[in-house]
């Protein structure tokens, strides 16, 4: 048995604004991970809508996006919540390498959902309809911890990192979580 | 008390294909309205990603959109389901228009929501996701019947009408519930 | 057309812990009922557990229940969260008045919904799924505002009251609201 | 490693009907199960309405029930639909087994969902919500393939097994997959 001595993990941000706060967790939790897990952010803001009809022709930044999860050993989903569920820019970047029929990019893939949000209410509708979605994609998903977080002005410091010393532990603890939930699927799909 | 003799609604469709099912059944839909509704399709697939940094100045189309929601004085939402809720194309409409905070199209506009798919349980989850949503945005929305479409061949005959004589009565049945909604809700504002 | 001058509003909290919280939310909230809107708890903590082979002979409390439901004029949903669902007891009273088939003491009521729980988030994904039942029930739901409550020391004063007064006032603004729900569907009956 | 030759499952139905179809399912799985993997139903009927006040000196068969949970390498949901949600009857023994905070019975056990309902759709939206419960619970949840099982005339044969020879094969397939969900969770706790 020869596991690979690291794990690339695709990290798709649920928000296109440039000063998103999911964007800005996604890029401090990259800088938390353990050793051996490469947190990479996706791109997923100059994908067109999808369209069925596109299917056989897909757009380059949907090959890309395709190749970049195909290529990944996992990847962690860090929502924001719009109108109580998964915003259309997410939704739409999953339907693209789902499709087409039977060429889902992210089946099998391990998967972590956190976020935040003003009140943490805000992610965590967001995440139940996330999860229900994961479950159909057949992507085993991290359960526990939950992440939702909630944002307050000093959440983040001066450089972007989190500031508060609990928040950063429990993000460790998650990203430990999720590398052991990685690594169990590679050893698994090598050992088949 | 001066209510309008007809009533004009949006209708919604939740995917891009031209020969999708869902917008087929839209326009038939649009066939069966009672006296008085006036039922129109209206475009989302030109629609850039939602990105908030664009808020203060919108793009063309979602003016558009914007424009036609405020316009009507009622919602209906057709909606496919892709990988167990929402296509990300129609939720991004819904983000559109939603925005900025607090000066939502959707606000107090009465909702129907429909759909048709390969087995009726697709669009019943994805129904049960927009809901959600919908209670959100403030739409009043009609709770019953439901409607669970199963499409099968046949389903539409040669002039993209309903084919069925008991479908296409539980549509006319479900209109007429629905204009009922708007009927009433309309009597509402009007009356406050 | 001739209004009644009150309104009877059966309040369902979904726990039976005798300090439970959202008990003890239910309980403020009938004192802060604006004129006319008269909010009784309803027990459903004597209820066996749901059998569809005890439908042609229910048990009396389950009589009673449906009778005090039938008896209203619009439903509050007062719940908490278990599981990150609805608590099994809540879901037990809302299936034995809901039947048999086409009996429902439910339908058409209008209903409201709201919860307390540890981090407002608990709440907020019961609500999530109790929306999704109370549409299929055919109860015209207060969509905004929405109502997701966070347990801290000092919330209720000694007497049981709500103690902060932006708190306060909040319920009393989705108590009116209710109520405006509840006489706009009461005059829509008797209009018809 | 020593893994143990034979695995014993839980299988909680969510109805009390007598000839419930989702009691009938689960006993008709039971006689399909692959060698090596022993369903048993649990009874669910006998419990109290969970109240937290009981967490001190829970009532017999709450422990009997988290005994069996705690004894058992997975769980085998079935679960029909009430109200577009789990049954309460459901929910309740799901409740009690989680119960006190910190000794869920439920965590890690390996967990299976599926359902048979008038409509496929009915037990789909029961399931949607399921899944969200188990995440919580921190049950590693079979993704795929999902079972919504459409009830119709001649689904069951005169011995109460699977009719159909594909409907039958499906089962199969989805016991295997779940088996080897069992199993793999069952190595990954050995070898910790």
């Amino acid at each position: 048995m020869n596991t690979p001595i690291h794990y690339d993990i695709a990290v798709v941000a649920g928000s296109l604004r440039r000063d998103s706060f999911n964007r800005q967790l996604a890029t401090a939790l990259a800088q938390l991970a353990p050793q051996g897990l490469h947190l990479k952010l996706v791109e997923i803001g100059d994908l067109p809508l999808y369209n069925q009809d596109d299917d056989a022709d897909p757009h380059a930044s949907v090959r890309r996006l395709k190749g970049e999860i195909a290529a990944a050993h996992g990847v962690v989903f860090v929502t924001p919540e719009y109108n109580r569920s998964i915003p259309g820019v997410l939704k739409n970047a999953i339907d693209h390498a789902s499709r087409p029929y039977g060429q889902s990019a992210w089946a099998n893939k391990p998967a972590g959902v956190l976020g935040i949000s003003i009140g943490g209410m805000g992610t965590s509708m967001a995440q139940q309809h996330l999860r229900n979605v994961l479950a159909y994609l057949d992507m085993p998903t991290l359960n526990q911890p939950e992440l939702y977080l909630t944002n307050k002005p000093g959440f983040f410091d001066a450089q972007g990192a989190i500031a508060a010393d609990d928040t950063r532990q429990l993000l460790q603890r998650w990203l430990e979580r999720f590398a052991a939930l990685v690594k169990q699927r590679a050893v698994a799909v090598e050992g088949a």
